[in-house]
């Protein structure tokens, strides 16, 4: 399994190490990349909505968006991290010959993971401080998704009881029902509300997922089964500093993270998972092995490209803490502008709330973050909205064509809540915040005739 | 799901348009890559088993391997593809904000599929004539494996009988029962041989994996279950030229194929489904969405980059039939060059093997490959050898550390059976071949004592 094709995915990625002949070199590739850019743009015959290849420019005039325009906060697309990586990332070249070969690694519990892609995940967490990765195992996987899919078997495959009840604390992530049930496995099954769960048996085996700061209500969560024949699942895809405070690093059996909610790229599909058992983690690498074959090595090198460059970004301001405000070079740093971005746009979500009794939002304690060095408040990636005046918030919102995802499908069967992303587009956002205060200035009756008029 | 977020991928691909000016550009770019990279080998700290990240020198000098170092012939790692893309292939830069959202397609039966990479799919089947793709729908997937299991899925989720069994005919590619069976679906199950299948039951509904050229014995299958409830999934991974006669555009229900065996980029995980009927695609989606959200981003790129170079070669010598012998040139063309290493390969295994009375191979009809214009022969991808002296064909290669894949595994009982992987890299393959000869050139009886003095 170590022939002499498996590659390093790091050894060919543009280092970010200060010196000045590869300034020059990253300048002249830039150059030409741009040059190579503008003529594709010319030349190419390609058919492509959207012929540059580069996200559209950043239009924050929301009369754009005609009334019967869809905003689709409903998905948790996390978009909001485009303007940084088009203002200061840097690109990476991939080799003809790379990802040749199934096989990558040496040293790690599966010749599918990238020696080099679990090299910066510690890098990555020992400079954020949000959880321990010494004397553990690293599985990667295609996002938290498969990660958890590989948990549960992991969890259950040598289990002799009927499948086992995968439980999360109400109201929890939406995805967790589906991605349980829909191979429909003889190992496991989706078993609803783990506070339900705790009242009414323990003997039996089961998963808990905890996941905090939790979708869709931001809040942070233990397990709440009080059994001991139990596996834990942490989902901790948002327990990064520009989404709350980071207060210790945390330290569970099986703790998940995806690139996604890191850096933005959720398309890249890369994923971790913490590993505290051995067995554990080699069961779930066997089923990432029949299921996927690992994850694709381009997206590990592209994640191993990314970790490096934020980890180098900060490196080079010191070590930790490092504070929000103490000068204008902070946005270049990856969780200084996404705290900044989240923040301003909580607030401003705040300011229209309070500034009407149509809607409430959930508020978060202050917590001293370690990785800032400050007392931080929580901004999820999603506002957990309630309406207090009507009866459906998702249908309310609907009324003004903005998608939201409402409380049902996180387990709640109230339907004055819906979830809202906060992590879409700032044009889109923008929008967003408009309708909202539409909404939000009009009283019930009033509300009715304006959803008559925009739904013409 | 269109948000102004997704981006085609194939838009910042570097074109092989050619123009002098990319040309230049081109050139530019691998002068600073080169330049680069050998700054990294000498600044970069990291530590790696091999600094240069490229793949070692291809040695073809057996001695190097003692004798006690193993072959792994067992695995299908298309090792066999990295000297031409190591010589002929061309960088790819990957853009900072690429990926930053999880949508991609417009067009698309799913927005997780990149709408460059369908239009490649088409072209790079047009190119070869090996599948039918007008008026069909396209799905991504990570390799063969995930679109298998999304092809279970799909035929067997709407089906209100007991799980629906899943068969294929013996010698059938070992890893098909453990990927049907690994998550223990309710939903389908291993049968094992469709053979025994056909003679038990066909009233009740069932999956039948056709693959041709077989996986792992080389020939050319059809449906043998003879039922009008069954779903056909036909694995075509090496219905390539190199691999065997395109003797018409396949033309099945569902067809697989994959990146890994067309251009050797296994570690890219990147594979696609032709699918006829459109709800079959749309549950095969949404498989897919649930277990992984979609395939890498990044790998949709490269593959769609790999495509785009292979087509834009042959193109350029104008349209098939593709000779194979028409000029020394012929070796800059992927089929071409997969073609003669086969060949060269197969012919020195099979001189070996009628040199003595060891063993013996399968032999294969010659065919007309439209792709080639000529009359060709299979090369499969891999050896299914017969042992016709010794009881157990893996024992007798284990003996002399060349690790293959048993009879059993493919659910042949007769051990005198193992395949051999023929896709290794040039090195590996040298010193297989150099131990095969010292088993065919010894009785069983000298052979033994061979074997107890390579095992000390």
């Amino acid at each position: 399994m170590s022939g002499p094709v498996a590659q390093s995915c790091c050894t060919f990625l543009v280092p970010w190490i200060t010196k000045n002949r590869i300034m020059v070199c990253l300048l002249l590739v830039n150059l030409v990349l741009i040059f190579l850019y503008f003529d594709v743009r010319q030349s190419s015959s390609l058919s492509s909505p959207n012929p540059g290849g580069k996200p559209e420019e950043i239009n924050t005039d929301s009369s754009s968006h005609a009334p019967d325009s869809i905003i689709n906060a409903d998905f948790g697309d996390p978009v909001i991290f485009e303007p940084y990586w088009l203002e200061y990332g840097i690109d990476m070249a991939i080799p003809a010959w790379h990802s040749i070969s199934y096989l990558s690694s040496h040293r790690q519990i599966s010749p599918l993971i990238e020696d080099c892609l679990v090299d910066e995940i510690r890098s990555v967490h020992r400079l954020v401080g949000n959880a321990v990765t010494q004397n553990r195992h690293i599985i990667i996987g295609a996002g938290s998704s498969q990660l958890l899919q590989a948990a549960f078997y992991a969890l259950s495959v040598n289990d002799q009881s009927p499948p086992l009840k995968v439980v999360s604390a109400c109201p929890f992530y939406s995805a967790y029902p589906l991605m349980t049930d829909f191979v429909q496995s003889k190992l496991y099954e989706w078993a609803g509300d783990a506070m339900d769960f705790e009242s009414t048996s323990t003997r039996d085996g089961y998963i808990e997922i905890v996941n905090y700061p939790n979708n869709p209500d931001g809040t942070i969560r233990h397990a709440v089964v009080n059994g001991s024949s139990g596996g834990l699942i942490h989902d901790l895809a948002y327990y990064w500093p520009q989404y709350t405070p980071i207060t210790s690093p945390a330290d569970h059996d099986i703790m998940l993270f995806s690139l996604s909610k890191f850096s933005g790229h959720a398309g890249s599909r890369a994923g971790w998972a913490i590993v505290k058992d051995l067995k554990v983690a080699q069961l779930m690498s066997k089923h990432i092995m029949f299921n996927t074959i690992g994850l694709s090595r381009d997206a590990q090198a592209r994640a191993a490209h990314i970790m490096r460059y934020v980890v180098h970004q900060y490196s080079q301001k010191g070590s930790a803490p490092y504070r929000l405000k103490t000068g204008p070079d902070n946005t270049t740093l990856l969780f200084h502008h996404a705290y900044d971005t989240l923040e301003h746009r909580w607030k401003e979500l705040r300011d229209l709330v309070v500034s009407g009794a149509r809607f409430t939002l959930q508020d978060y304690p202050l917590a001293f973050c370690t990785f800032f060095g400050e007392t931080t408040t929580t901004h999820p990636a999603f506002a957990w909205l309630k309406c207090e005046q009507d009866r459906d918030c998702e249908e309310l919102l609907n009324s003004v064509n903005i998608r939201s995802r409402g409380a049902h499908l996180f387990g709640i069967l109230d339907p004055q809540y819906t979830r809202i992303s906060m992590i879409l587009s700032l044009k889109e956002f923008t929008v967003l915040l408009s309708r909202l205060a539409l909404l939000n200035n009009s009283s019930q009756t009033n509300c009715e005739s304006m959803e008559l008029t925009t739904k013409r």
